[in-house]
């Protein structure tokens, strides 16, 4: 039975796993061609994930960097929405299941992308956050500034410094750019919101487990940002490897205790994995082998694209990297397989690579050349609010990151708790 | 012990309980006063109530009707914030008790304000959404498009009626906004956001227990308020009074039944009574008997002010009403009285009252005339806007009405879900 009442039509149908760059770009590419579309992904909107890191740092509202899927596909009459959370693939009966129902497909699209791995450590699982969703990055800004609030009603030095450092494990670009706002945070908002307390006492660490911060960037750009971080007085501890996160600890492996309450966990993806694929196709980071044309090696009618998929080749035998550029060149490359038939093979062109660190700082990799401090910082400005769906959204970015600029204080640092009673009948 | 590590100073100190619109505006008054003023509420920032039915809505953000309270008293060396859930008082040690630990005060001023009354009916509050806080509109938001998510993929009429459907009990302002906001939903977006729904099927009941709506306005506001909403197809159901809720069915008290998963309870508020006091001065309606000086009767430095407060007099023998304004004028009062020691009596000035519909529809009464329609309803919107604390608030409120008023879509339907692990190491 086909359960997600998706109408039977004429067309081909393409269902495309997941509305991140990649699910969402094919998907918007694919509008009025001769095949329905069937996006599912378990939230009803396409998230921004380059900006998360702002909104855990209260710089901006989460609506401001997503956009909802049904107002992206109104005028489409080929495109249909489902928010179901997928629960498995049967690549035999071309059958996805969710836990609203199954759906048949012609041909099947994994965009599931990417989230947090904890490398089996359930300790560190239970005890860090995650930023790969909007709503994890409010709760990190929740806890923030509940435990701002509660330090300023604790009186033990150790009890407080526990509740205002923060330590975030990973110096990629994610850990850098939340390092980088929250050093931001230390020095402008801090001694003007809670007087009463030793901004100076906050200590933010950046927990790098091999010799360079941004090691998928330049030497100049590892180098270039962590200056800018020291000079912003964030601790960056590199070579330091963590082996256990927990009571409030972070245990490293050469020995060292770094006390903290909250840590942020950015240390490593893996692929967003269904059930229903052979072990052959499946990498150790839970992404799925594809060949050139982005097939899963042995089934002709299903596609990988984005950080779920593994292109191994000579040239890359790495794969792609996995970020949002990669993800979006692939549903290109998938929009032109499927309504021109072309048989090339997927090439991806680097656009270069950036990370911002703070005001008038950022480093930035560019097939012309690498720069970093002002003019890398406009430019990632431009980049991502350029990259922003929505006019709307861009508008109310652009607005913000003026006001902040301007005022050296973002405003949005509320504790928006949830309410209890979620769903009345249904508990 | 004092836990709340408030420093004692020379100062006199007045604790204020509550930062909505009395407390805030009485702790805006005291800066610079000769007074150390502390101020107590359970969440980080000041709340715009009269807003709150458009955040369900999806028609703004939360962050655009609140205002964080350490910004709104950085530069004021005399006022301390505390975020603390308040337990009780005692009078007799002139000491508050929080869940972060305890203050003395010179003078209390009880600026609590109100919560939903269900009248002491379990089954009625366990199955129901209030909207007395930001939080809570965001739950009706959430739910209200899950819904609709949900019955995509549901076959069965009855229980896809059941999704759609909303019922709102109680026809004061509140259930109005929110009706007439939801019947715009519902013409405006369902039909291009669920194409494959009948939005004819989408029912939206209002249910008012007497004989009108709006009962605290004028018969004219009543009947036009009640035209507007049955030309835009809201089921208003006046002297229904409802006798239970439970799985899905609201009953009435003439036998009928209504089917609705969702409902909306704006039927009754009470007070935020706090623990300590003398039954003598609690009312039935938990709000604390004050005085003409606001003064609780008996105690001679604890004071309430705003929803909380019941101000009986010969002319007034049920009080003032329970809005805003009577709430701003009691602050200024209390500022007056603590600055200037005057032995006035408490005037409420009524500046009028209004309620809006939807687009270009509102109704008003105001001192000079009553009036509806476009010229209400640009009111409404002025007297709102500059209401709104901060200037980006009034600037983004701006935006999104405009956006909204032009587009026919108001852009925020997003079903932000907390994320479970709220709270690593402290669960």
């Amino acid at each position: 039975m086909e359960n997600l009442l998706v109408e039977n039509t004429d067309l081909e149908r393409i269902v495309i796993l997941g509305a991140g760059f990649g699910g969402f770009t094919l998907a918007k590419k694919l509008i009025k061609s001769d095949y329905q579309v069937v996006l599912i992904d378990r939230n009803n909107f396409h998230q921004f994930q380059p900006l998360f890191y702002q909104v855990a740092m209260a710089g901006l509202e989460p609506s401001s960097i997503v956009f909802p899927l049904r107002k992206a596909f109104q005028k489409c009459e080929n495109v249909i929405i489902r928010v179901a959370e997928i629960e498995g693939v049967n690549t035999e009966t071309n059958t996805v299941m969710t836990d609203k129902g199954t759906i048949s497909y012609d041909h099947l699209v994994l965009a599931t992308g990417a989230t947090t791995n904890f490398f089996g450590n359930e300790d560190i699982e239970n005890n860090t956050y995650g930023l790969k969703s909007v709503s994890e990055a409010l709760s990190i800004r929740n806890n923030i500034f509940s435990d701002f609030e509660d330090a300023m009603t604790t009186q033990n030095y150790d009890a407080r410094q526990s509740l205002i450092d923060v330590a975030i494990v990973g110096g990629g670009p994610t850990g850098v750019e939340l390092a980088g706002a929250l050093a931001e945070m230390k020095r402008y908002i801090l001694p003007k919101d809670y007087k009463e307390l030793d901004a100076g006492e906050v200590d933010i660490y950046l927990i790098q487990a091999s010799d360079r911060l941004l090691p998928g960037m330049s030497e100049k750009a590892s180098k270039r940002s962590f200056d800018f971080l020291e000079k912003l007085g964030v601790k960056v501890l590199l070579n330091t490897r963590v082996t256990g996160i927990k009571n409030g600890r972070v245990e490293t492996q050469a020995g060292e205790t770094i006390i903290a309450d909250k840590v942020i966990w950015a240390a490593g993806i893996k692929g967003e994995i269904i059930d229903g694929f052979a072990e052959a196709v499946v990498t150790k980071r839970s992404t799925l082998k594809v060949d050139a044309q982005l097939n899963i090696k042995g089934l002709k009618n299903v596609y990988a694209i984005g950080d779920i998929a593994f292109c191994e080749s000579e040239e890359n035998p790495q794969g792609f990297p996995q970020v949002a550029q990669v993800a979006i060149q692939m549903a290109h490359f998938l929009h032109k397989k499927f309504t021109k038939g072309h048989d090339k093979k997927f090439e991806y062109k680097d656009l270069g690579s950036m990370a911002t660190i703070g005001r008038n700082k950022a480093v930035a990799d560019l097939p012309f050349g690498k720069m970093s401090g002002f003019v890398a910082w406009v430019l990632w400005l431009f980049v991502h609010l350029a990259s922003l769906i929505g006019f709307k959204n861009k508008l109310f970015v652009l607005i913000n990151w003026m006001w902040n600029y301007l005022t050296y204080d973002q405003s949005l640092r509320l504790i928006i708790k949830p309410h209890n009673k979620s769903k009345p009948n249904k508990a």
